[in-house]
């Protein structure tokens, strides 16, 4: 069997997120379609290789989410070159969903196992109005932001913590432990970009994140707050959750 | 009276352009609905306003075509605040459409006849591929493009010409002579960026010229045939028209 790597880039805007649903879990549908990119990439590989296909994913994105660099890998007898199944792909998924690049990878490559860390961005606008342009892809805020205080907060993320007070209630509750490498907040004209690294992200942690940030940014929370909003191991504490179609998985990063 | 000057932003993948149709032009529809912009703008201000307002804008722009800065003025006897009014415009107008701007313009302002010069951009994907976040600005072009080619053909563009062969066939032939101040190619990475700017353009006369650079590009035309479609001063001899998803107006020019 050779195990193929491949590149997704994503519109999540008309999908329920990456991970196939279960049926009971599909009834609510509001906007969005059942449709999901996991879905949709398998049909399109049965389709193509006329084998039945499972592509793992290197995580779940939230129904509305986007990818720029979302990483899968599934098994495969075919003996077709990895470009023509990219090109083939193409030809066959929905105008907003794109494979950027298809490989070989080694027999033990796991898209999620393998992963050694993963890039997010949460894009706000911060103005009185959004672009028509970006009214898909980031999140408008009406009120002033304090960019430096967002700075200030997000420090307080940095290394390893418990991170129950960011983590949606989940079916599975896994350890809150997670360590963040990175969390940037920077200003380009009136778009706020908040970058968050991490090796593993719990359910909702980077919305609930930019969520608190926005809270502290519009004077709601002092910055400060973050120490005893982690301390608390509560969710309760922390800010909102931010909107889905802020949200993009920009890369996944593997050895 | 007060005559407003407007700025708006728009998407226009889900228009019938910016111009009110005459009923008999709105039969077939295709994939845009029957909106307008200045049909949505009409609308939001005779709800806001409460009066009968005619928007004037500084030229059409096609079906599915995109604007940055459209320009538009309209008279009205409100007392009601530049601010305010972009506020509830805002508020009223679906998201695809947003108003960058309002301000008193002096009685004579007339958005088109006022206008001094106007520049549209459109953009190319030069790849396998289009990116999903481009799919609705950008038209995919997969053979490769010879943008030195493309750049030496447009500099035959430039000064008073009689752009005949550039110009729809449209109800009404206005004089075909126009002067094009600025034709760029340039690319930036998989992307290319052609701008195009005349005081006025013949319809369909950007993606028409577009169209022919195309052409160019490919390989299809030499550059210095543009000397020859131009004075032959006949629709036939150019490229074809080039989609209109493409083409964004980027700004207009006032004194």
């Amino acid at each position: 069997m050779r195990n193929l790597k491949i590149t997704i880039e994503y519109d999540g805007t008309n999908y329920r997120g990456w991970q196939i649903q279960n049926s009971h879990k599909s009834q609510v549908t509001s906007h969005n379609s059942n449709k999901t990119i996991q879905g949709i990439l398998e049909q399109a590989l049965r389709k193509i290789l006329r084998e039945k296909i499972r592509v793992i994913g290197s995580g779940r994105t939230d129904s509305g989410v986007h990818a720029q660099n979302q990483v899968a890998n599934f098994k495969t007898k075919t003996k077709i070159g990895c470009q023509e199944i990219q090109r083939c792909l193409n030809g066959v998924l929905p105008s907003d969903i794109r494979v950027k690049g298809a490989e070989e990878a080694s027999a033990d490559f796991h898209a999620r196992f393998s992963a050694r860390a993963k890039l997010y961005r949460y894009t706000i606008v911060n103005d009185s109005f959004a672009s028509p342009f970006l009214r898909r892809y980031a999140h408008l805020v009406k009120s002033p932001l304090d960019v430096r205080k967002m700075q200030e907060a997000s420090r307080l993320f940095l290394g390893r913590r418990n991170l129950r007070s960011f983590q949606a209630v989940d079916k599975k509750m896994r350890p809150a432990v997670r360590a963040i490498k990175r969390l940037n907040v920077r200003r380009v004209k009136n778009l706020i970009y908040i970058e968050i690294e991490a090796k593993g992200f719990l359910y909702r942690m980077a919305r609930n994140i930019a969520g608190t940030l926005i809270e502290v940014g519009r004077g709601k929370l002092q910055p400060q707050a973050i120490t005893s909003i982690l301390a608390a191991k509560n969710r309760v504490f922390a800010g909102p959750c931010a909107p889905a179609k802020g949200l993009c998985l920009l890369k996944v990063a593997y050895l």
